[in-house]
């Protein structure tokens, strides 16, 4: 295949687009666009599957710009190729209210599958798309049914590749022996510290092939179309492990400033701005100029992936003729409907059944659910026998080479990769046949919070299963006891942090996790066992906060989650035996679909009249929110045997107590004592 | 070298310790004590240098164990060579109170440098006591006075081999061609999930390789003792790489389990551990039982590294007449003395001053420190022309052949690597010579919360340059903007979080920080500008807040951080005009600092009688505490012109004006309106 002057016509135009984008918005990174430019016009016109008309086509092939910050290529190619992005949108590049924010958002721009900027954060979830079209693959393929063959196609450069997430990322993505994963290293010598000699000098290549990856180098990224094409092509025909092409480019190609750090992230000047225009053959006066040539050529590669989507339609077709379960099963999933009536398989306790670890009962549902939810697909960071995460008929997600596996299997070894796997998590949800679930200690959900903050940016379903989640886990310690993991999530817009009390609080967190498609659910489970209560049941936990132990005349309410509702009951009788204090019991297990409830329902479960004492043996931050007053712990643990643990910070009836009858004590004299659900306004959504 | 009999039963004494304590505590991990006794027997008797009667001795050999669950390995071979750690305090292994936590604790054991068992942390932490060691060399040592010359050794498994933390610490080592940096991996094919085969297949040697590491493999390290010393000597010659050593070892060797997942994490069973007693010949009945002739030469090493230190006093007494400056100078460091006066050169600021950035502002605070606090190392991942962490007249730490600095500079290229340099910080400030700190944006100090939440825990001195603080970043749009990384870091015990408003604010920020030897820091930075206030002073603000703008009979008190602080003295003006309302404004840079000050002073900030408004443009979440209502952000925020994002959001002085009507009619009916500084009781700390 040779290239000619039409090529590098649209290339240029590519690269003329970031250029007046950026400058438009007098803000952005040209650079990495104007370098990558000739690569993406290789590889979208001659290898990517899509059709810009419709951007969820189950079979598209995914592409994933990890060093979102050069999004400027991205949507001057979902512009070129008609994807539903004008050029008016190219020209309101990051500005407030475009459909072309700062960095790729997927709930902002059709065509973008994930949202991206972050380093390193699409790297995984590149592994994750790529697992889930292996998986999906292998479940519904049949003889003669290629339904599912698309590949993932990931962009990262150097910053993607120093961060560790994409350590952990490629490293798991070798393992896999993922052949449907081709990466794209943008090796272009630059980062925001100028020269990467200052900072990393290590064998990229070298370390990919340590991961088990194919690799390959194409040396003149900015002319050699022909090498590109052939580096894809290879890269295609090894089905048994992911590629790396490492492309050596020029940044900001073009520019007086080409290959130095001065196009990295800001506009060129206008003088530079036309220099390029002039030696592209562009008018230097014009801006967001499109040769109508280009939109043709890149209109004709549209016009094939429309037709290839409507092959694929009738390929669908015939398949649903033949397999009318899996057709209808593979179109539920990607509608995000999930099977009628599993819900009915949700386990029910009452109070007499008994005393259980909260992840333990996790246990339960997840094995329950696993024949049921057949797009559940579980993992661990390397804790499943502690996380409890794996049901036991699960069979691992793994190449069937190893002999300990195969891709139809839907539980994911993540090795001691937290941040990976929520990143990936965040792939296999993007994908749209999957639900993930993954298991780490609540504690460790923090080396995942880059990852988990782009869940909640970015819409989707994961569930975060998270196991000893306080002091609770007694021997391992203040390295090991989060304090500060419930207030940092809980402050996260767009994610649930569901801390439950019983079996039927873990069946309700479920039951909402998997409800909520735009959402991502962290569910912070106990190591020691938790009495079933007396007033809870499912419908009443799905609320987020429901009354546990009523009373009449109260003096006060105790607000608590998790292992502490119980002491809290507990704490009732010992108020009453020996203070004359009538105490009523409040269950909070998610204060964010609490605070969705209609004020006349919260303000029954937390009245007016009477003050709130919060019991929770983590930091108190937050806990202002619901109570008049806080009983927690705003310093680090202790090592030793977890009842031990409790005794020594007062987390006991008797230690709660106190606080409670201080707490009466001190509002006596406020009239009125209005419910903290009372505010003066409402905030900004 | 050979080796005879009393050394294999040194070796088994430290297994059997092992085998004793998690018995005795029901609770721990014997099986990479019992693997890694033989590699520990040479390394500490044959090459580490330690006095156990003085473990901060300036020149030790620093030991990191990143795979701190094996701690009682640590924990036995500081009883063995002396260390104040009894017979009784192994024997409390894991109970409350104890000196032998489940993991390593630097602040509750002496002869531990760094608190580890978050994987990969203690990685990173060797990293940063390597660098420390090569620029202290670099600084202090003189013809004839190798003052500092300590290697640093350091232990990982497999779980650190597969955080993504020690990818990026490791690929940094490579880079800085740490040659005193000598790690060892115990590649014991377990992790928690069974035989590392299920999830880590990766060829490590070659990864180190490519990252510019020498590379060896003892092959029996259960047995090959010989091997095991040469590999130790060999890594020793090989001064311009850092070494690993793969060290092939059998998981719990002598237990029926042995190299099995089944020794990992739990004690061994009361047979097992029998049986093991019996086959290492010692008495099946009795426990902690050391052979006499083992303390007796683990005695004799102490000794020889007691000698050792005497030498090299007398070597420092020398030093110190030929160089007294410098021996000061390094004394001074040891002891944690800020030079006098210091506290003089930091920038002052009136308000009709012009508006800066507060990242500007802190770029001048750090410039001007540059040349009086010596020990005060910097660095940025990548962004230091944005978090302007850089004193113009500083050198670069880079390996000389880089020709790109040397290993006395004093700005470190992290490279785009926040959890690995928050790592390394808290390595650096272990060492003791120096003052670390680091910058980022706000929003990837997320990132590093792992090693964040160990420097508060192990309380380091570290400060982390956190700019690019809010919205206000503007264009980069929400997958950059924090909303809950101030909550997450003030819910994390022994953290300052600062956001200081202005310059002097700034440079109290830096006061504290730099004068708090025990606690972590990160302030919060603006990337736009901001004016100065009329009120603020250094002494002012080094309290955590104080009032920025009184009034008397004032309705409302406005409560804000940084540059929202300079709105809420506007909306003191359009309160006054638009609702004849009187408002007065406390700035609020650190919520920790503030609360250590005392009641009368913080009732004189936020008094009784008027009801306070927060703002902050992030989430509310943990306002609640100084504050009747609260003006955030409880969403994303949006991609645009900062000022138009602002305008979004109602961040203005209408909008605050908005609010604080709507407070004010709201609190008008409570009596008495009491201060949230009023609590029922004290928490616990
Ligand atoms: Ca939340
Ligand atoms: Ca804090």
């Amino acid at each position: 295949m040779t290239y000619g002057e039409l090529d590098q016509l649209a290339i240029n135009t590519i690269r003329i687009l970031a250029v007046d984008a950026t400058s438009a918005a007098n803000s952005g990174h040209p650079g990495a666009p104007m370098g990558m430019a000739p690569f993406s016009h290789v590889l979208f016109n001659k290898f990517m599957k899509f059709n810009p008309k419709n951007p969820s086509w189950a079979n598209r092939d995914r592409f994933v710009l990890s060093n979102g910050h050069g999004c400027m290529l991205q949507y001057a190619l979902l512009h070129l190729f008609g994807y539903d992005l004008t050029i008016d949108d190219l020209k309101t590049f990051r500005k407030l209210g475009s459909k072309t924010p700062g960095h790729p958002e997927s709930t902002d721009t059709p065509g973008v599958e994930v949202t991206t900027g972050p380093l390193g954060q699409g790297f995984s979830n590149a592994v994750g798309l790529a697992i889930a079209q292996a998986h999906t693959a292998a479940v519904f393929n049949k003889p003669g049914y290629d339904l599912v063959d698309n590949y993932t196609y990931l962009y990262f450069g150097d910053g993607c590749a120093m961060e560790g997430i994409s350590s952990e990322a490629a490293s798991t993505a070798g393992h896999l022996r993922l052949g449907n994963l081709i990466a794209i290293y943008d090796d272009n010598h630059i980062s925001i510290d100028g020269d990467t000699n200052c900072a990393f000098t290590e064998d990229v290549l070298k370390r990919f092939e340590a991961y088990g990856w194919h690799t390959l180098h194409v040396k003149d990224g900015d002319h050699d179309l022909e090498g590109i094409e052939k580096a894809i092509a290879e890269a295609k025909t090894v089905t048994d492990k992911p590629s790396v092409i490492k492309l050596t480019t020029t940044i900001g190609f073009g520019s007086k400033l080409e290959g130095t750090g001065g196009v990295h992230g800001n506009p060129l000047k206008a003088d530079d701005a036309k220099n390029v225009k002039v030696k592209f053959g562009f008018d230097p006066e014009k801006s967001f100029d499109v040769p109508s040539r280009v939109y043709e050529a890149y209109g004709e590669t549209a016009s094939k992936g429309a037709a290839a989507e409507q092959e694929w339609k009738q390929l669908f077709a015939k398949y649903k003729g033949e397999y009318p379960k899996e057709a209808e099963d593979f179109s539920r999933r990607l509608d995000g409907r999930l099977p009628e009536g599993w819900e009915k398989h949700l386990p029910t306790y009452k109070s007499t059944d008994a005393a259980v670890a909260s992840r333990k009962l996790s246990e339960t549902v997840l094995t329950k659910l696993y024949p049921i939810i057949p797009e559940l697909i579980g993992g661990s960071a390397d804790l499943t026998g502690s996380n409890l995460t794996r049901a036991k008929e699960a069979i691992d997600f793994q190449p069937p080479s190893t002999k300990l596996g195969d891709y139809a299997g839907r539980y994911i070894r993540y090795g001691v990769r937290e941040h990976a796997m929520a990143g990936i998590m965040n792939g296999l949800a993007a994908y749209g046949t999957i639900i993930p679930y993954g298991g780490t200690f609540l504690n460790f959900v923090s080396y995942a919070a880059g990852s988990v903050r782009l869940s909640a940016l970015s819409h989707v379903r994961c569930i975060h299963v998270a196991t000893h989640d306080s002091i609770g886990l007694g021997e391992d310690g203040p390295t090991h006891q989060p304090i500060e993991t419930l207030a940092h999530f809980r402050a996260l817009p767009n994610c649930m942090v569901w801390r439950p009390a019983d079996g039927n609080e873990v069946s309700a967190a479920y039951y909402v996790a998997l409800t909520s498609k735009q959402t991502p659910s962290i569910i912070a489970l106990s190591r020691q066992n938790l009495p079933q209560l007396e007033n809870s049941t499912i419908e009443r936990a799905i609320k987020g906060g429901y009354v546990a132990v009523e009373a009449e005349n109260a003096d006060i309410t105790l607000i608590s989650t998790g292992s502490e509702v119980g002491i809290c009951v507990d704490a009732v009788k010992y108020l009453k035996d020996n203070h004359n204090l009538v105490a009523r019991v409040v269950s909070l297990p998610c204060w964010e679909v609490f605070d969705t409830q209609d004020r006349e329902y919260r303000l029954s479960v937390i009245p007016d009249g009477i003050p709130v004492l919060s019991v929770e043996v983590m930091s108190t931050l937050g806990w202002e929110k619901y109570s008049h007053e806080q009983f927690g712990l705003n310093r680090f643990g202790a090592s030793g045997p977890y009842k031990q643990v409790y005794e020594k910070f007062e987390f006991t009836p008797a230690g709660i107590s106190k606080r409670a009858v201080a707490t009466v004590g001190f509002w006596k004299e406020v009239k009125p004592i209005r419910s903290p659900i009372n505010k003066a306004f409402i905030q900004l959504i």
